[in-house]
């Protein structure tokens, strides 16, 4: 990759340690919550060959989610709320197509300045050529993390297929994620779920629930003064690679650009759910317990108000001049 | 009373409204939770009688609530908690006394800056002749109420023996109240549900709940801006006058200087349940409903967080930067 496109931030950061499969230090990572680059897990050994061409050749006639932007952002957003909130300006724009017109887009990229994204859940569209990479990925492995570790079901592997340069802005995600890489370079950058009050997310009823409000190359102080606080860990992933991202701790990934190389980088996310909770609740809650308590004020008062646009009003109502 | 013994405050104020017992505008101010004087309820006319001696010579040997302050400010606190929160500084003292040491007291303060305020429910310690004079206060008329308006039990009847000058802060009560004045004057100040933001109680876990943090006579516009916003309902209770405070309104009792006349005043609150929820919620909510919705989120995350000192941080991590 090309090292110029490695974006300069004004917060100083770590790095997220990267240790073999067969280091145990990996697994005491895992379980405690903390990020962890895990090579040769051979994961999606199986997928290596995954590039345009043979993608084209054996994912199948199914439609695919892919997202436009006219920036190199794209921020996630609840397509079903973005309809229902008039004011709402929808960040990309989602498009629902075969795979052969998704290789025709990001051809007409490289003359414009639109940006093009590809995430679609792997599902039974796909030809059998993937299907049989796909039967190959090392389920045994991550079968027995998932037990090791109790998680709860595998709910989906999403394919992302970037264009170099691509931005996913900071967020955070509900489930557990091993984040697999096939090809390219990806930049991740992430902050522990302690550093909630740094990076201010939307509001849950939002289209944008989960997303930062922040943006890390141009933060706006004024709104979200403790963004100066930040303290990332973050990391470059490639072929091979598997980056563990913690439920609840937020990331940013960027795709880096490729010297030469297609300009593209392939990626498959694992989701398991959370572990159940304890028996025992302990105190003081965990920084992920804590953001699971405030989701569900911010979900309740939308209920009890039956409307989310009143949860503001009622809760500065609580606040001001109270607990300030 | 004392005309020069009214406060001066920097808000305008409207008056309640001054009605008879059998005026029908009295029911439906009632019904609306409006505030209300109502004539000629002989509510507490067999208490008419009740002056220092024949309450010395009636009132039993049980042992009555006297709370002392070194200002004419009584501002109630919740004595368990007090205890629990060594940072917490009792506002006023809180003595167990029988009816002659009141009266000691009482004579003491002539003497002294030091006020005093009986402040005990009526239980059966009481005589017989205050058990009689009981007997024949209206109930005919006030269960009558209780059913038309649908409100829960009786929960108690608190007799209040004031210094003239005592003054109980603004605060609200979670049930509806009948206050009956037998002797003395009070002014009443009372301000709408919907004047929370304007009021700033105190954290629901703070002895001090349900109090406004605001000194009506000395507001702190800094800390308390929406203050400006107040707008009360006012009138001055004479003996045989009956106040209707509805559940959540906010109020603030101060006994008139009395010309002349014995030095205290004497009232009889009536408090009852509020009515049961209707089986079909409407929205918006009620400026009540709002408020118990509010307490109730303040007390679950006191709950949840296993520490009520851990609520503020929280809420605040949920408003700052987010629905501000
Ligand atoms: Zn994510
Ligand atoms: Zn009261």
């Amino acid at each position: 990759f090309d090292s110029n496109s490695i974006n300069k931030y004004p917060f100083p950061s770590e790095q997220i340690p990267r240790l073999s499969v067969a280091d145990p230090e990996t697994y005491r990572l895992i379980k405690e919550s903390k990020p962890v680059i895990i090579t040769d897990t051979n994961l999606v050994g199986s997928a290596a060959k995954w590039d345009l061409n043979y993608l084209h050749e054996n994912l199948g006639k199914g439609l695919f989610y892919v997202y436009t932007s006219n920036t190199n952002k794209f921020k996630y957003y609840n397509s079903n709320r973005a309809e229902q909130c008039k004011s709402f300006v929808n960040p990309t724009e989602r498009h629902h197509v075969t795979f052969p017109q998704f290789l025709q887009m990001l051809k007409r990229c490289s003359c414009t300045d639109e940006k093009v994204y590809l995430q679609q859940i792997l599902n039974d569209t796909v030809g059998t050529n993937i299907v049989d990479d796909f039967l190959q990925f090392n389920w045994d492995w991550v079968n027995k993390c998932k037990a090791a570790f109790g998680w709860g079901q595998l709910s989906s592997n999403l394919l992302l297929i970037g264009l170099e340069g691509n931005i996913t802005p900071v967020h955070y995600d509900e489930q557990e994620n091993f984040f697999a890489q096939i090809s390219g370079y990806k930049r991740c950058i992430l902050f522990s779920p302690d550093q909630f009050d740094c990076l201010y997310p939307h509001p849950v009823a939002h289209p944008c629930d989960r997303q930062s409000q922040v943006d890390l190359s141009n933060p706006d102080y004024k709104r979200f003064p403790k963004f100066r606080n930040v303290r990332p860990t973050e990391a470059i992933v490639g072929p091979g690679d598997v980056l563990y991202i913690p439920m609840y701790w937020w990331h940013q990934i960027e795709s880096l650009l490729s010297r030469g190389l297609p300009p593209v980088t392939v990626s498959v996310n694992f989701w398991y759910k959370g572990s159940a909770l304890p028996d025992k609740i302990e105190y003081p809650l965990t920084p992920q317990q804590r953001v699971s308590v405030m989701r569900n004020v911010e979900k309740m008062l939308a209920a009890a108000l039956d409307d989310p646009d009143k949860v503001g009003g009622l809760l500065r109502s609580i606040v001001e001049g109270r607990y300030t």
